[in-house]
Formats: structure tokens, sequence, C-alpha cells
């Protein structure tokens, strides 16, 4: 299987991050485009990515056949004529959410999609592949503790840009939650309605945040947003569920928590191969680039002899129930 | 960069995880040679590497010049065998934990390596990725806390298989915290002792479990190490490290958990870069191989639109303190 | 100082645990007198009260100067023809909540109370004298993490009985967060709206629970409360508390947790005399209850003396830096 | 039932503690003599017990009838000398640990409560009263979890005064874990063995501070004791139990926790006679001491009254589905 070739559109910070990730943790792909009409941004965002060619318009890097996908990292009120002409040229696409910022461009899209007549579209909502959403989402779905009844989401950042609106809390942040509580409830959002917290002091005058934003899906389920961007201890993105016989809650650092039977609980791990999962990825990874580049990037053979000589003394240990010293070599210069 | 050609040897439980590992998280690798001795096994694990070719020994992937490095995954009395012609060969290897069984055969291959004139030899002692161990490494070195006094480590697996025998709970479990506590306390291992605990009854009876291994660093600090192969719960590995002024423990579900100045505290995360990171991760990696088979694999434009039009009747609330319903258009035949 | 005579008003559930807690709790007072219609009922309590004596009317323990004060613990729709008599009569009171259940009722009662001239009545509102919601109040005055901008309220019962209608998810169960929400923010509620969420099908009919109530205070806080009575779990009261910086969060089983720079924490102990607090309570308490009948319900010198002799086998232990076998005499008859 | 008159030997920092602890939170019991050489140590314990004597001696104490039953509060060294004139005037005594510092007084002690023919002393070993502990000792009593293999425990002072030295980690400090591994494991420390962990340099260079004490039952359980007095953050005692199939914790801040079944959980409360027992004991007891000095020391009516508006919105808000705005009565002269 070939490297899918991929066209980022977009070098600000969200382009920026996803050169980076699939050029460093995403096998099977190379960044080979970089459409960005700033020269400056897309040159700086292109020392991550040694393959890809700079192209200021999407129409260029189209007519130059330079990928054979395009992933779309502009703001929204840029996406449609990005989406446009790459639907025409029959390129899959994953873009940042939204897919634009109202619903009449956005079935425009659509529109044009079903005139391709393939999907090639794929929306950016990325925390449908967070293991927290997925796991209660399982939860929800097995019904285990009967009915979902409502669901409690809080979205907290530290800060926001000065040019950050209010329309913003909406279209750029809530957005997340649209889609999250129809991906949990597998139901559309039927009403919306927005209550004010006290203002934050920390924002300009102009600017009304925090907002409770209350969501009714069709399935009846009550879903409440607290949105809140400028509360500085952290980011924290969290969801508690409501069911007719027990609470779960996400997002929270010690990963899903259930409240059931009258106990508070999370998972334990099972295996080495889940609670090591991410430290044996890393491990391959950094010897794999170490490896190209000449050297190592981890415990030596003397590491290993080091524990040999330790093992060594602790079989004596406890085959003789006494305490035993270690006994090393010198260390030779060669591993200085 | 070229991918680097990997060849694993050794296809059994470890092997088998390393090659899906390669193939489908590690980028710019691929297995190009699996090397083990039982045919039937070969197979199996090749069925996740398709450009991988087979060799019943390390000697004649060697001789094919089948491989750029090697990654050696066969239990630890088998290494010594396979790192010599390899090393002879000049292939920079990765080789699971022991290095070797003992302290004399490890010592064999410090010299051979040394002859060589170059480290070619990383050992496999994962733990020193884990997040966890380096952010209580990083405690240790930057003595916030003042000194580390001791430190109290647990093992504990679900269960073993019938063939595993007392003295593998040193040379095969231990041998982790060996290199682990050498690793924090970069002092090392002078003595060790074995205390038992009452045995688990859950074993066959020649088997003492769990143990209590006290290892002192050159440094004088004390780390006990609960040894505990079926305690049937789970499998947890933790160390909580002792210091002059406050506590810091990793390994469980919470990430590290420190107790200092009166406080019981993890760390929050300050942004979605690190909240989202696995997520940004796995979306993207799965649209990669989505993309190559020619589908999605995520959210499609009719998610896309259905959250636009949410957004608008969010935007519309906002402004108007209103409830405000949501109004769709009917869904599309083609994403049915 | 001489004891205080209560007289309970009421010996149903509250009225019976309220008994208890007098008799074998509190210090410096004892029942004198239990009012209550139902005999049966009022000599079942009274088995917990042996000073007590039995009245059907307040206006006959008042005759009879039977009490020093009165707790009512009736529901709240007979709160007021004992409120009028007891206020009348010149005596202290403790009225469970609500004062009554209407604005007219309470708003009589406090013009007797007036017309008195000295405030003799103190309401049931226990949640403030609850560690969290004191700890949380503390926080909110000191302004350290800013303004409080809004609170994040559950209350989660496992059932209620057949006879719990809607009206009293509001009188009988928000009134305690109307009540904390007030005390927490020194602000009168200036609106109150209430939101559905999914009907729990664990109830029957008529009952449309779970609710959730939004409450406005004069200072802009945004209170939401999910009132929510049969998640049959278990049972749990909290409050989320959103700061202009941080987050904090009473209810949970650890204490108030909060969230501010970066990091998510709890207190932890600074003495024995917190940690050990209700042990040595209990100790004493239960010591004084089994001298009064001649025996001890506690560790015995028996137990004493076999400490000491571990004690002396561990400073030798610590001094010799050997292991030592302790040396019991063996156990007197006495003691067995 | 008439009150049980105590004298307090001893009016240092615990004698003073447990003073008032039997004045304010003990019901059934006073303080009726101070048994303190000192006498202005002796005076200034007694402003907290009004009905209190002071006595030199116990001799003078008991000779004076001054008291029912005896608490003895000094240091261990000085046990003996009141232990047995109390004894031997048959008082019952609550003597604080260590019976006595060593096993030869402890067993005169023991002996000369033989010849007395009624067991009149119970030690303050407090930890069995905790409830921690009592749920570990059920846990282990039921053996729902397999046999209990081994114990980690952890004492953790922020500091100890400058006379403070090293016999006494054992006597002082290690005597309460002596106690607990007995209390727990039903079995007697057949084995004592010391270790030292890295010296903390907080305290004066004669003493070794922390040290890991190694006790082994007769049911050969291994229990390991961190004794760790100068570790700033905070005073912790907490011990682990290992079980065959699981694990459990007690003394965090949470209650206990337990590993089983791949989950980590805590016990959530069933009822709010759980949940705001304390706060109901306490609105109680400050009302209780309020009234006697003809306040009110809680919420008062008006604030009943503001509930009562406030619930009336609510159900207007309830059945209406509209937002109400509450309807106040102006606060009165009298409640300001």
């Amino acid at each position: 299987m070939s490297e899918l070739r991929i066209g980022v559109v977009g070098a600000g910070l969200m382009g920026a991050d996803h050169i980076i990730r699939i050029q460093n943790r995403i096998t099977g792909a190379i960044v080979s485009a970089v459409v960005e009409p700033d020269e400056g941004r897309a040159k700086s965002a292109m020392d991550h990515a040694p393959a890809a060619k700079w192209y200021p318009s999407v129409e260029a890097a189209i007519a130059d056949k330079a990928m054979d996908a395009v992933l779309i990292a502009t703001p929204g009120q840029f996406h449609e004529p990005v989406l446009l002409p790459a639907l025409e040229a029959g390129l899959p696409i994953l873009c940042e959410k939204p897919l634009t910022p109202d619903a009449a461009s956005s079935l425009r899209i659509v529109e044009a999609e079903i005139a391709k007549g393939k999907q090639l579209i794929q929306v950016g909502f990325m925390r449908r592949f967070d293991e927290g959403y997925e796991s209660l989402r399982r939860l929800i779905t097995e019904k285990a503790q009967g009915e979902l009844l409502g669901l409690h989401c809080a979205h907290r950042n530290p800060s926001v840009p000065e040019t950050y609106h209010n329309d913003m809390l909406i279209f750029d942040s809530v957005v997340h939650e649209i889609d999250v509580v129809r991906f949990l409830t597998d139901s559309p959002i039927e009403t919306v309605e927005v209550k004010h917290m006290k203002r934050n002091s920390n924002n300009h005058s102009g600017f009304s945040d925090p907002i409770l934003v209350l969501l009714k899906t069709n399935s009846e389920v009550l879903a409440t947003v607290e949105m809140n961007v400028s509360v500085k201890f952290g980011y924290e993105v969290k969801t508690e569920a409501v069911f007719e016989n027990g609470i779960a809650e996400i997002g929270r650092t010690s990963g899903m928590t259930t409240w059931f039977n009258g106990q508070v609980a999370t998972a334990e791990h099972m295996s080495f191969k889940t609670r090591f999962a991410a430290a044996y990825d890393t491990q391959i990874q950094r010897w794999v680039n170490a490896t190209k580049v000449g050297t190592i990037d981890g415990p030596s053979a003397w590491d290993g002899y080091l524990a040999a000589a330790a093992v060594e003394a602790g079989i004596k240990a406890l085959n003789s129930g006494q305490k035993v010293t270690v006994d090393y070599a010198s260390k030779p210069e060669f591993y200085r």
C-alpha cells in the first residue's frame, strides 16, 4: 500500500498541528502539498513536511495533481470555496468543523456531494474518536442502566483571543456539543435555548461569557451545555449522563466514572497491552526515528547488563532468603 | 526519508503485537521479515504484514539482506544467539527485556557491541516511555519536594500461565522494576532482599506468590516491590514515591497524583492539544485508512449540515433570548 | 448548665431519627415530650427516650410545661398550627423545612414572631451545617478565584413513596437548593424556571421526574438544579460552582474538589485531630456507654500487653538491624 | 441515667482535647476532675470544664471520690503509677496508648487487673473506631475476595518535636499499626524487622526517619509499615490490603477504595441519613447550645419565608412551563 499524499489547506494553528501529526504519528500518509495564501506561514509549516510543495490556492494544487486527498484546516467561513473545487476534482476531504457556518451553505455542499455521486467528505468532529465519548455511547446504547434522560456538558477554556465574539460561542464551540449530543443520543436536536450566567469580568465588555445552552432532542433528552471560554484554571470538556438507574461522567482525568448500584467506579486495566499501549508505541516510534539517523534513543546494552546483574542477585535472594549484594563489572568507557 | 525495514524475530504473543504496531501505528517503518522457526506461527503473524518475508533463522534473514534493523521478541533465554549474529552484521537492534537472563551472558553481549565499535542495541524497558514514569522522574530530578527517600512499587497481574515459576517472578517481572528504580533514582541497586507474603492459593502449589522485594540503591533509597502475578482483579503497575516534603503516585487511572502542601492533586489539561491529542490522531489515521479504500470513517457532510442547522438556531436563541426550534431539510436518500 | 428539655412534635421517620439523635449523640439536652396524635407511633419512638412523656397535642404539652424548647418534625402542611401556639408560649423552636408550604402562611409566622418581639424560630435547613457547603461558601466569600458566576446542583434520590407527586419536587426537595443558593450567593432568587428531562419510567405515570430548575439570583448568578428522585444508584447531593478563574465541587465522596491553576485538588489532613476526630468521639462515647453498664467496649489491657511485647521487639529490631521474634506470655483465662 | 463523672489525668495536648470532647460532644458524661501536677496547665484546661475540680495526684482524686471513671492522657511512661491506684479503687479506666512502654510493666498491669477480678481497663487504640479500619476488617472477615495476603501501611506526619527520638518511632507511633495489624488479621505478630529509607534531612542529625517496619503475623500475612514523621505535606494514615483476588485501600480522603473485578470503586451513600448525618448532629447541637443562651444559630423564620416565596414561584413555573418572577415582601426591621 503506497502512501496517501495529503494536501493540507490552511497553515495556521490547526493546519500546522495536522501537518506535524501526519508526518510524525500517522502511518501510510505524507503531506504532499500545503495550500496557504500567506507564503511565510506556509513555508514555516513546511519545515515539518520536507516532501510538501507550496500552493497559494486549492485550484493550483488540483491542477498540479499535487495530492490524493485534502485536509481543510482554515476557519469555517472559508470552507465552501475550498470544498467545491475539491469535490469537483473528486478528492476525498477531511474538513475541520464546522462544515460551513450556516445551514444554507452546508446544504449546498451536501447537494454538490450528492451530484458527484460518492461520499467524499468527512467532517472533523474529532470528539467521536475520543475514548470517553465512545465509552459513554456504548453505555447509552446498551441501556444497561435504563434510558438516558439528560446530559450535563461543560466546555471550559482558559482563554480566547480578543477577536472571539458572542456568536462564536455557538458556531465555533457549542457546535462540538451539538454534534456530540446527536452522536450520543442518536436523535436530532429539536430546540435550542440560551441562558446567561453572570458575566466573567476577565473578558472584554461586549462579550457575554459563560452561557448555558439548553438542547432538547427529538427523543426528549435534555442537554445542558455550560459554554465557558475564559475560566483560567485549564481546559476541561466533560459530560455527565443521567440514566434512569445511574450516572456516568466522562472527560475528567480518570476515564469514565460511573455511579451505579451504590458504587462510584472507574475501570481498571486488565492487561499490559492497554496499560502500556502508549509506552510501547512511543518506544518503537522513537527507536525507528533514532535508527534512521544511526543512534539509539532508550536503554542501552549496558542498562541491560546492569539489570541482568541485579536480577541474578534477586534470584539468589529469593532462593536463599538472604540479603544479597549485587556484583557489577566496572562501566566501560564506551558507554559513558 | 524512506521506510525502515524491520525484521521481527519471534512471532509469539509479543512479536505478533509488535508486527501489528509497526504496520498500523508507527510511521516510517514496515515489517520486511519475520524470523520464526515455526512456519505456521510465522504465517499467521504475517497476515498483518503483507510485505514481510518469512525466515526460519536470523542468519538466513541476514544473508538475504532482508532487513535494516531487528526487533527481538523471543523469550530471554533465546536472545544471545540472535543478538550476536545481528551485531556481527552491524544491524541496529531493539531487544525485548531482559537483554539476557544472567549477568555473564549480558556481559558477553556488551563486549561484542564494544568490539563492533558502535551502540547498536536498545533494550525494551518500555516503562521509561510511559508518561507516568517520565513525570515522576522529572519530579525527582527537580527536587522541588526535597530528596527522594523511598519508593513503593506494586506490579499486579490477573494471572500467569501454569509454566510460570518462582525465578520468573524475578527475571521476567521484577526486572522491570529493577530498571525503573535505577532510571528514577539514577543510582545502581546495591542490595536485594526478598520477603514472602502469604501464598495466594489461586496458584499451583510449588509457586510462592506474592513476594516483597527490597531494593536498596547506592544513593540509599529503599524501594519495596510487591510482585504479585495472580491477583485476579486486573493489571496494575504503580509506584508511590516518598520525598522529604511530600508524596507522588503514578500508575493509577488518573495520572500522577501528588500530596504536597496539604493538597492531593492531579494535573488538569491546559489545551485541547493534550486533551484531545489521541482523538485527533485516531481520527486522522482512520480517515487515511478509509480513504485508501475509497470510503469515509467518521461524520459525513450530512452530519455537518445537521450541526450547521442547529448552530443557526443556537445563534438565534443567543441573540433573541427565546427558545428556537431547529429547522431541518429532509434527509436525502444518498446518506441513508 | 442543666439539660435542655426538648419536646419533639411528630414521631414519624424524621421525628424518630431526631429523638435517637438527641438522646444518643447530643450533649446537654434530653427528649422530655413526644407530641404525636397516633399513640402507637409515639410509644414506639419513646423506646429511645425513657424520660419523655406522651402528648396528643402541642397545646397539651405546653399546658403541662413539659418542654423548654420544641422541635417540629411533622410534614410542612401541619407546621403552622404547631408554630403559633409554641410561639405564643414563648418557646424556642427548631422547625423542619419548609417553614410552611406557601408564602402567605410563612409570612403569618414571621408576623407572629415579630409580635412576640424575639427570634424564637430556627428553620431546619441543615445543609448550612454540612462541611461541604461551609467550605464552598468560604471560597465564594473570599473571592480568591474571582466572582461566582454559576452553580450546577444535583439532588439525586434512589426512590420516593408512591404518594410523592409533582409539586413535592419543588416544596419538599428543591426547597433545599432554594435555601442553599441564597446561602451561598447571599443574594435573593429573582426568577424560577423549570425544564423537563426525559421522564424516568421507574415512576408512576402522572409523575414527571427528573426536572431541571433554573434559579437566577439578584446578583446574576445562574443556578441549575437537577431534581431527580428515582435514580436508583444511591443518594447524592452535589454542587459544582463556576468561578471566574476556576471550579469547585462539593458533595462527592472525597470532600471539596477544586480546579484551579491547572490542578484538580482536594485537601489533605494536617493533623490527627481532624483525621481521627470521629474515631476519638466514637471511642469515648462507646466507652462512656459501656462504663455505665459495667463493661468495656474496645481493646483490653491484654491487647495493651500484646502491643507492648511487639513494641519491645520492634525497638530491638530498630537498634540491631536484625529480624526479632516477639516473645509473648500465654493468654490468661481471664481474657478469653 | 445520670451523667458519668470522668476524671481526666494529664492536661497536656491530648488531655485538653479529651476534656473539650467530653464536655461538648459526648452525651451522658462530664469532666468532674482534672488530675495534673502543673496547676497552671490544669486551670487552663478547666476553662472548658466548669464543673471539674483540680487534683495534683490521682490518689487525691480517688480519696475525694471525685470521679466514677478515669481517662489517662499522660505520656506512656507515667501510666503505671496512675493505673495501679485507679485499679485498686475499682475505677473503670480508658488509658491512652501505649498501656505502658514495655512488656514487663504491661504484664504487671494485666496481673493487677486479673487480681481485681473484673475488666476495668480499655486501651485507647482509637483506630479500631475509625470507619475505614472497620470497613476493611469486615472485608477481611467476609473473605469475599479470598484470603488477606499482605498489608501496606503508611503513617505520615508533617513534623515532630525536637525531643522526639528513634525509639519513639516504635513505641509512640508504630504501636498503632502493631495493634491495627492484629485487629485486622486477628493473628499475633510473630516477627519484627526494621529497614531504613534514605534519611530525611528535615530532621536533627541523630534521628533516623523514615523507616520501613516489616511485621509478619502468625497467619503469614506480611505487613509493611512506612513510619514517617517529618514529611511536611500533611497527616496521612493509610493501609492498602492485598487479597487473593483484589485490593482495598483505606485512609485516603474518599473512604475505602476497592480494586475488584476490573473496577476501582468507592461506596456511594444510599440515604440522606448517612449523607447528612454530621450536618444534622451539628445543627441540633448548635441549636441546643444557642437555645440555652436565648438565641438561634441558623436560618431564621425570615429565611423560611424567603424559601416559601421562591417555592411558590417554583410550583407556578413547574405547572405553567413559564419563567416566574419571585414576589417578596420587604424585609422587616426585626430581622436585620
